[in-house]
């Protein structure tokens, strides 16, 4: 229980921030199976920064190695170690964080939890940098899934205040999907993203930053996939997806305003269509008692704002026991949410190619 | 993979709304402790039927057998089994749902998985019903985290378009705490509560159902507790959380609005507080990076309507594959939130005490 | 960890000696596989005592009540419970075990380890009586293998110095097989087995017991099941092997006499046979590099003489922390080997049944 | 399932033979334990080939990289990634194994397992290589455990023919028992060490191999590790030692010779020895109901005779589907046994130090 998770794929993250690696082994890989490096770089490129004005100014190659379970690109039954080298590390930043925490970061617990033993350089383990060795078996899973003609396609719903349409209400074309999968900042409406942009621009210039929101969008999950009681594509996915630091919440279907519905107002009628059973609406996301139902997995998540600002803010010496402040200097991103859009897609294709995986004797 | 749950602790949980039992096999108990089997009983009462005019008419007395695990009230070391006879089961009501699948229920979904084999008398072991061998393990775990100065409580603070304050916003004493804990609809505020009942009263009246929402508070959980990626609470909690059916949506902390604030306004500054660190807010719900920070562990669940709803619905004959409509007789709550209340409690409680037993050499 | 086993399917094993029950949850079964109770009825009575002059005195009906996971005696997806009332409990037997720990039982390291509160009431869960509950679930795993063609059959080899040949030697007929599955003392030289009950009788009449072994084998087993390094068919079976009490060791294949061997002399060579590659010998015992070769899957476990035995023995007293003598009253087989066959091929049935239904996607 | 193991930590291997790596990632070591790098290297050379004039010709620095995890060489509570890189690869000797496979080898199975897929250079993932990867691993526990008291020795008992007294044969003091721990022969008696070595000179000049057979008892283990049924200290152990290639069999304290005793003579009587309670005799082998007794855990595991041997062997086509024959070239080791001590010791190591870590609330 950690950094491992799966159960008929092991995805065994390691690496801290500023180690000398993050990576990730992967066991349970059925053989056979091509891996288009080329994608799986344009997949990482999603989450690298340094793609917009705001992002981070930590610069990282994040040139994925994968050293073990590939024979001529292809899986051959054995794990699948991959891993990307720490090359732009500044160590010095850090070490006045172990005595005075930073606000809403994980400094404080890791110091209790670990006895101050925990690798405080970046915020160690629990550094967002550890999101590429998840986009990296998360980009695999994809590609795996793709094959079975299942995608996962998202999009940032919300910026601070603004908000754009969901899925649900657009009801997007094939080639808009395909606009999201390759944007750097995937919105349905431009303007609205515009507006976004402009929003994370004004906040980077208080020494401020922005939460957001995420949605994302299954197509093509045959039914009868999860299961019953923990067995349920909501335990397993969103058991993954609290693993991408900063998100607070996951909602499916129409999630929380659920609660406002009468049954009748809630409950989604089967009907034919093109001779296939369907619902005629989806406000169940896509999972009835667990199970998919062969409607698009629909699901979104909250995602708080960076908690390392240049603001100065109030926090504790442990060491003198008294109450003092921090600034937080540093290259850090003003806000998260278009990076996090990967990792989101990374997790989600990892839980449902693990329970596609369950087995069918 | 399935009705199995936790790493330390494993609870396994059997039945189907119309077989003879619903129970749970829980291994992994640390031997010597008592269990309270009033105290017990009490907790199961709070999620049994008949409670309220609003309620199901089917009866359970629910009395829990305990079978084995334990030698005069007290773990031994031993897998405890402990279930409840099915008294008042009407099988006759299902037969017609293996055809024509009631909307938003598992039926349609577990027809495909199951090719045709599963449980459909009551849902089977989709069935609400399940929930009490939840509660049985939750009571009991629950109980066990008392002892160690961990309590749950919770309130019901939304049903349909009424809602209440949240703890946050009421900070409520310990003899409010206490009157949640023995009610049957545990709310904040009366007068609300009034208003919500009356709600629910109104919908059953036209043959309709209503969702609502769960606010969870857990008092005393040491710092630490947790871990990293996967092995975070929101990890554990939500995958044992999503196992309580209808629910379609967790948080924590400030959750979803946390989409909406700058980092400014979302960190929770450090601060010294008797001599210890706490924070001077709790929008981070008393978990960061996945480890207790020794504030309240604060999270929401949003609870749909029971999809069982006796107006007419359109779905499809599988068998002729065709449209058409169904109407559900029987007997059905039309608001589960009270009784999930007990529920949610109880999947908080095993996964909460199942990482408090993971390892410290 | 500790009595659930398996990846595919879990197998939690519950109840005591003298508990109102044992029995077990089986969590994953796949549904619509129909369950021949009656077969399941003539399974267990294979482990049941009463069937030699020679067994134990405690009479169990050992009727098993499966309580859920069936519809109309078939699978449905949800967990299956079956358990065994035990109705004949003389627990006043044991109280002085506490004190006065048996030689090679169980008794003190429990109470170590439980810190006193185990169930000492004829040795608890560390009782042979679990195995019951084992039998039920290999009986049933037993039933789903051999749907698939596969089929396990086993005969006593040892018993003290009285050994008959192996399988290997004997090259045993279908019908020889057969007659070794309904045999309550499967042995495949009718002599030598004379012998053997003749040297158990003696043994018996000498207030002593005696030790064995038993002999597996695997029909049936399709190429390519298993795994690499812990995947290893020998990892899971002897990691559910173990799991029957009084086993000393388990050898596949040749086994310890590998040791003595060459390369040239171990080596199993490759050949077609009826257009299927075959291995011309089968030192391997059908498991090469953790995998199933196609070739029979040979096993043997050394079972130790029960340790409970009528004669004085020097034991201490925990209280008085001095050496002190023990003699063990009560109801006691002098050879649990016969009735151990049962409980291996059910351990082994559990652990083949699991393995096989580890995905191919 | 297949390259991970563990409960409370996780072990993931990966590597291939002519990978560019084999390592390991250990996820859950507890922070703050400093790991001696040095002992680690004299750990992994005691694996090593080419310590002994019959050992394979191929050369490994085996120099083990710890990329991440520690910080100041001591654990920080992130999981810890080590590996070695490839550096002495001949992938050209192996193309021809794809059709006719090496008899005992892994090559057939794998081919009908992997589809093809497998990466036949080198025997991929099934290599002995990749108990280097286990060694870092079991190396690591290893030191964690003696810090705990916990030690581990080991001897090789037989070779071929030739056979040295066991550990409760001889009783051997402390010096002599950290003389095995430093010896890349360790025996009991150096002269039938002599002529161990003599028979496996023989047999390397015949073109042929030897198998033999490998003793280990681990002192210091405190009473109460381990669990019933399934959570034993034989189910993890055998469990783990089975990922060890070549292991045919294990057995436990006296083990098969168990077969032949009666309960008067096998049992072991419970005596007070300096105040402790001990046993007179430990042929239960330190573990009793699957739990530690305190008495030191001896166990025996048989090795085969290396499967690559120079002299021509029958096989198969695959392609053809007919008989041929096949003479393996390229480096190997007569006789594996001196090399998989420090395999053997490394997966007990790490079974163990698992267990040790199972939780006390």
């Amino acid at each position: 229980m950690s950094s491992v998770f799966g159960k008929n794929i092991k995805i065994a993250i390691f690496g801290q921030s500023h180690a000398e690696v993050v990576g990730v082994c992967i066991d349970g890989l059925p053989a056979g199976e091509h891996i288009d490096k080329e994608a799986l770089a344009d997949f990482m490129a999603r989450r690298a920064p340094g793609n917009a004005s705001f992002a981070t100014k930590r610069k990282e190659k994040d040139a994925v190695e994968i050293l073990t379970g590939l024979v001529d690109d292809t899986t051959c039954g054995a794990p699948l170690m991959a891993m990307i080298r720490n090359t732009d590390c500044k160590s010095k930043d850090y070490s006045q964080f172990k005595d005075t925490p930073r606000p809403s970061h994980a400094d404080y617990v890791a110091e209790i939890k670990y006895n101050g033993f925990q690798d405080i350089r970046g915020g160690g383990h629990f550094s967002g940098r550890l999101t590429a060795a998840l986009c990296i078996a998360g980009g695999i899973c994809k590609q795996l899934l793709e094959k079975k003609g299942i995608e996962i396609f998202s999009h940032i719903y919300t910026i601070g205040d603004i908000t754009e349409p969901l899925f649900e209400q657009i009801a997007p074309e094939k080639n808009m999907l395909e606009k999201l999968a390759r944007s750097h900042f995937p919105v349905l409406n431009e303007n609205i993203g515009q507006k976004m942009i402009a929003k994370i621009t004004e906040v980077q210039a208080d020494c401020d930053s922005i939460g957001g929101g995420i949605e994302c969008m299954v197509l093509g999950m045959p039914v009868g996939v999860g299961g019953g009681m923990f067995a349920g594509i909501e335990n397993h996915l969103s058991s993954a997806i609290f693993g991408v630091p900063a998100v607070k919440g996951i909602e499916f279907g129409n999630g929380f305003s659920c609660m406002h519905l009468k049954g009748s107002e809630n409950n989604d009628a089967f009907c034919m269509t093109d001779k296939e059973v369907k619902t005629a609406s989806n406000r169940h996301g896509g999972i009835l008692g667990g199970i998919s139902s062969g409607m698009p997995i629909i699901f979104r998540t909250a995602i708080k704002a960076t908690p390392s600002i240049a603001k100065s803010q109030k926090t504790v010496s442990l060491s003198e026991k008294k109450d003092t402040h921090i600034e937080i200097k540093g290259r850090h991103d003003p806000c998260i949410v278009p990076r996090a859009v990967a990792c989101i897609e990374a997790a989600t294709a990892i839980a449902l190619y693990d329970l596609l995986l369950t087995s069918k004797i």
